[in-house]
């Protein structure tokens, strides 16, 4: 997502140790100090302008949010949303979503969120997709076993690339949807881009995919 | 598919021994001496009225095709263009698609093609549908270890479910397709219901599914 620079994004940021976190690294292991409670964590890679992970804060009281995003210009703008929403609920890391073994532990996140993922749509590119294996183990890593993904887009060729990446590493997929608004789905918060892309006709895909606890990469016969 | 009742497809089908095999059971295991080579085989189940298989047939001299129909006012058109292609490497069974354990020994069956199968949308007519596991468990025993099943459908309901139940029997996605006309697939041979949907704008689906060596057959923990 390209956004105008905002020189003042950086002290907004700042501004708020309470809700944007710089340095996650220090919480890894202890996210439920953070939260001063023992509900489940659920995170969002790649959170943008924030208005699916606030929603769902506000939405589920009993669930602690942690979004994770990397540029400024629609952090800042996520800091707001979640900021008006008042939810003690959620925290925001100012950081590259890829890396979640940097933040946190073994087994200490329950469910991960990827949204409009940017589908980086060359070959050439693959490796940078958020559900490339390459991803796929630090996710596995910090979730328990039997945890969940789940995963919305409108780019077909970024779904279609990343079912078949989940099955070939050996993930299940509990269920799909290949035309979200069309069927009922209770609580679905929509994203910025959802509301977009759905106003304009387009699909929006979606997936459950399950850690199993046992797994087989698949590679093709010699 | 339902058509009118033609009272003289079954002569017609009688009439020709050649290419409709009426008790496939007798061929089990020496498939390969009915066609008179050693060619690959690969079987499309549900093959109505035949356009995909002899198109096919005549696309691929070197592999060997069997179009499985139960319906015979429908296998009768497929008999129809079978005769008109003129293609030695194609057979028609009269026979329930669902039973290949039936008709073919293990590891008999180099491919699989289902295509536009009956979506059967209410739930507890899962059982019927033609990716559901007690299905698969027959498909695996007919093809070799890395054997593929091939399956393309407009039917969005139908796919979100194979796609899950594919996933969840151990099988592996190698590529999907979420709106196969919309991409180069050089090759493809379009059924009638492909062309009649995909003319009204409906995106076809289609997926390539492997059976690995290994699986594992996904079940929620207690």
């Amino acid at each position: 997502m390209r956004l105008r620079n905002k020189p003042w994004a950086k002290d907004a940021l700042a501004a708020h140790p309470e809700m944007v976190i710089q340095d996650p690294a220090q919480w890894k292991g202890r996210w439920h100090e953070r939260f001063g409670n023992n509900n489940p964590i659920h995170i969002e890679i790649g959170s943008g302008k924030g208005q699916f992970v606030s929603g769902m804060a506000r939405q589920n009281p009993n669930i602690n949010y942690i979004g994770i995003e990397i540029q400024e210009s629609v952090l800042v703008v996520a800091l707001e949303k979640a900021l008006l929403a008042d939810v003690p609920n959620l925290q925001l890391l100012h950081v590259n979503g890829g890396q979640v073994t940097d933040y946190f532990e073994d087994g200490e996140v329950d469910q991960i969120y990827l949204n409009f993922s940017d589908p980086w749509p060359k070959k050439r590119h693959a490796k940078r997709r958020l559900t490339h294996e390459s991803f796929l183990v630090g996710y596995e890593k910090v979730l328990p076993p039997f945890g969940e993904l789940h995963f919305k887009t409108d780019n077909r060729g970024l779904f279609e690339y990343s079912l078949a990446s989940f099955s070939q590493f050996g993930l299940v997929l509990k269920q799909v949807w290949l035309d979200l608004h069309q069927v009922e789905f209770p609580g679905n918060v929509m994203t910025e881009y959802e509301e977009k892309f759905s106003a304009k006709g387009h699909p929006i895909y979606r997936v459950e995919v399950i850690f199993p606890q046992e797994r087989i990469v698949f590679k093709q016969p010699k």
